[in-house]
């Protein structure tokens, strides 16, 4: 019985910090007056205190007070005791080496399955899939596991990116990408654009958003699918 | 006594593979008629085969003949009679993972330590640096370990791409990533661009190709080399 958003990004270029996604929020913390941030990702390095105190900044508009999970010296009764937890960006390796190194992966997930209502974004994003074996960030530190919640039964691509017919880069575009990780790995992959999200409500999982979705399945061409469009038969 | 070719990428846009190289793998492979190839990056998925096959093509045209550590039952020794070799681009965690598995780590440091020419591209470049913690691939399988063979005293960025100012893109770009590595790692990284590769002999190592490289150090504003130049003291 989840209660999720599952978002590509914070941030939409020109808006600030998850203001597309403000009454999205007020509806999935309605009731709850304090929320557990997990800093762990630290986007370009900054300190757990300066981001938790920016996203305090961002929900005190929807008059929500942050506290943040590197606070507690217990983590694993923080995430407990939670009413409502959200996991901001950043790098993704860095965000599930510290989740197994507090060993809060399980009463993570625990808490999620409770219906715990969660938000994640990008990093945060990318824990719920079954494994964070499709990120797009650089590997900066080893986690002891690629395995992450599972909170959907398939792998998120937060960010995702088309093609540019005009490059000339010879780097590997995202889709090439999402192919070799199909060559050694089963589950689908949901390419989520930058204003896309996902919402898991009990058993259903939901595209949200202004844009399309592009699915990845082994075996199989990439499709796309409609924002509104049901994932709850994606395995 | 290292004698190495660290090239950022195999191809150049519009050109044929390795094309831009010939007259630097002419000169590094001078004497020698057969060259170990290691596949296990496997670009887009492609086997072992098929790879070898599309390598073999390429260094014909040089008399020079391929045959790939995979087809040996002993890659150890492979490596140790191996008088040139040669690994290819494709996904770094993948060739990575192979290297360890086939405990072939131990004997390839050595085997380009004691002077056997070697080139590597793309991931066979990354794998040059002191770990594969600057790679941009997407980490579709969990190798046993981020260090890699070390043969220069700091990481590879390959594929180095400059930020776009036009990108209204919300992922992190190259140099913000980097950034975030050197929070958690303190040694140099080189971004070299496509066109551009390192020089190793004996001890000196030279910036060759027509492009500036990047270079970035802990703490440090990141700033350009010009090619030619010598990183012999980057460390």
């Amino acid at each position: 019985m989840a209660n999720c958003i599952i978002a590509s990004t914070s941030t939409l270029h020109g808006s600030e910090p998850l203001a597309y996604l403000q009454d999205t929020l007020i509806n999935l913390y309605s009731g709850i007056e304090e929320i557990l941030f997990i800093p762990y990702a630290r986007p370009g390095g900054i300190s757990h205190d300066e981001y938790t105190i920016g996203v305090n900044n961002i929900f005190k508009k929807i008059n929500k007070r942050i506290v943040s999970v590197h606070m507690f010296s217990d983590p694993i009764e923080a995430i407990k005791n939670a009413k409502g937890i959200y996991t901001g960006g950043g790098n993704t390796f860095l965000l599930v080496n510290q989740l197994y190194r507090n060993e809060i992966i399980e009463p993570l997930k625990k808490a999620i399955h409770s219906g715990v209502p969660y938000l994640g974004t990008s990093a945060g994003s990318n824990i719920c899939g079954l494994t964070m074996k499709t990120t797009n960030d650089m590997p900066i530190v080893y986690p002891p596991n690629f395995a992450t919640l599972g909170i959907v039964p398939f792998n998120i691509n937060p960010h995702y990116l088309d093609p540019d017919p005009n490059s000339t880069h010879k780097g590997e575009t995202r889709e090439t990408r999402i192919k070799e990780f199909h060559n050694l790995n089963p589950q689908p992959v949901v390419g989520l654009r930058e204003g896309s999200w996902l919402k898991v409500y009990d058993n259903k999982i939901t595209l949200e958003g202004n844009l399309n979705a592009r699915i990845f399945e082994k075996d199989k061409e990439p499709y796309e699918i409609e924002t509104g469009s049901s994932l709850s038969g994606l395995n």
